[in-house]
């Protein structure tokens, strides 16, 4: 069997998120369905990140295995036929032979996604859609402190929708505000958080709890305060999915991804079901 | 009266252009809408780009005069009244008092439009409706240096939809292609176009005669030589308006607006109706 590797983008406006749901329209889903058109058998796919409905893509990364003489060809063939096939609010911008011991879900070390706001008092209507717009001028500075705090090893249970036998204990990587300089998102605020994993609904409660911040409705030390609660708070807002896009998956270098693999493997299985959602 | 300045953006997909005509959804018929419900009478509009059906703008400038008592508390209301009220792929980013003169077809200097290609086999699902994709990879540096050729005082019939009467000499100001090297638009490939005034399609017609050029299928001298022609060269393609966008007007400094005016409507009232389509 060979390994490929799907570098993938996606609107998610008009999917009910990644994971394949029968009767609805999915990104999983519509993917398969032309894979086992193109290579004759079913063939599943494997995600780094399940995103939700709604929830847009420019990093996704999967994988699916084949049988193939030649791999390369194979790569680019389905490559080629997908670029051609699918409707345009999917892409599958890249085909490509994954190394050894590479696995879309287990052998990535981190998912970094971008919540775009914009209070602006009218929107650039070009970028509705995957910017959210909300009331009242934010506090960018405010913002950004109050995501510092969240930093490192922690229990995100108050910012997590509760699945059954899932842990919420997750390593905040990265979690930075920023008002965009210039450019087309000229004026937009981008709150970009990057962890090892996430929980469901992880990313839209993170940035719910610093919208409050930037509004002035809460002090920037109410989110770390938040931590270590035993469940879901509901005073965290839910930001709706429009402004989240799943921008890049971190693996490692690929001498070690055999070795890594295995490992995340053996540590998450006891908890299928819960380590990608955003 | 008082001269109140409209900056405007909008996704052009579902807009018959600019230009009000009956039955059809046009930007200044919806926007007239809203001016007569909330100013009480009619309010004509008068832009700086009457931009083509699907043809999107950031940059849109637009006047209209008003009966004020105190017009600064009325363009803030106006603004604010129009952020609720318009529909979201329409926003007028800002309303202002025009300086004394400020007439936004007459005293505009020179109009920046820029229209983006994507070469990749599968584009960004987020950029679709505003950027084009294309076949083959483009050489860039060939349509920048084809463009380049084109700078100055020349009559563009070559590149125009000829309308009756009209004048079909231009002068381009700037003609730049250039890659973009990174962020959320990495790899698009987008023509500046910045003139005087253009006639009706010429921006989508010059791109179009650049993207031969950049596919290789013209030599990077060929638009060049189709300057001086006497009327539309059918093998130059007019490129769809799905990629264009209206992005900047120029005006001059507001104490060179009156005279300015008054000279560009005394040149120009032989050929009222070709000077700002793109």
């Amino acid at each position: 069997m060979t390994r490929l590797r799907l570098d993938i983008g996606y609107d998610g406006s008009a999917f009910h998120g990644w994971a394949a749901q029968s009767g609805l329209r999915t990104v999983q889903g519509e993917l398969e369905l032309w894979l086992e058109r193109f290579l004759g058998c079913p063939t599943p796919l494997t995600c780094a990140g399940r995103t939700d409905a709604g929830v847009h893509a420019r990093g996704q990364v999967a994988h699916l295995d084949v049988e193939s003489d030649d791999p390369d060809a194979s790569a680019a063939e389905l490559q080629r036929r997908l670029a051609r096939a699918l409707p345009d609010d999917l892409a599958v911008r890249r085909v490509s032979l994954a190394p050894d011991g590479f696995d879309a879900r287990f052998a990535a070390v981190w998912r970094r996604y971008v919540y775009r706001l914009s209070d602006a008092s009218a929107p650039d209507p070009l970028l509705r859609g995957w910017v959210l717009p909300v009331q009242g001028e934010l506090d960018v500075d405010a913002m950004d402190a109050a995501g510092a705090a969240l930093l490192g090893l922690h229990d995100f249970a108050a910012f997590c929708k509760r699945r059954e036998g899932a842990s919420t204990i997750r390593t905040l990587l990265g979690c930075g505000v920023r008002r965009v300089p210039e450019g087309l998102l000229s004026g937009v605020v981008e709150v970009e958080v990057r962890a090892d994993a996430f929980c469901h609904s992880m990313v839209r409660s993170l940035t719910g709890a610093l919208l409050r911040v930037g509004q002035g409705r809460q002090g920037v030390d109410w989110p770390a305060s938040l931590l270590g609660s035993s469940g879901r708070v509901g005073s965290v807002p839910v930001l709706p999915p429009d402004g989240l896009v799943l921008e890049e998956v971190g693996y490692p270098p690929d001498d070690q991804l055999a070795a890594r693999a295995i490992e995340a493997r053996a540590r998450r299985d006891d908890c299928p079901d819960c380590q990608e959602d955003a």
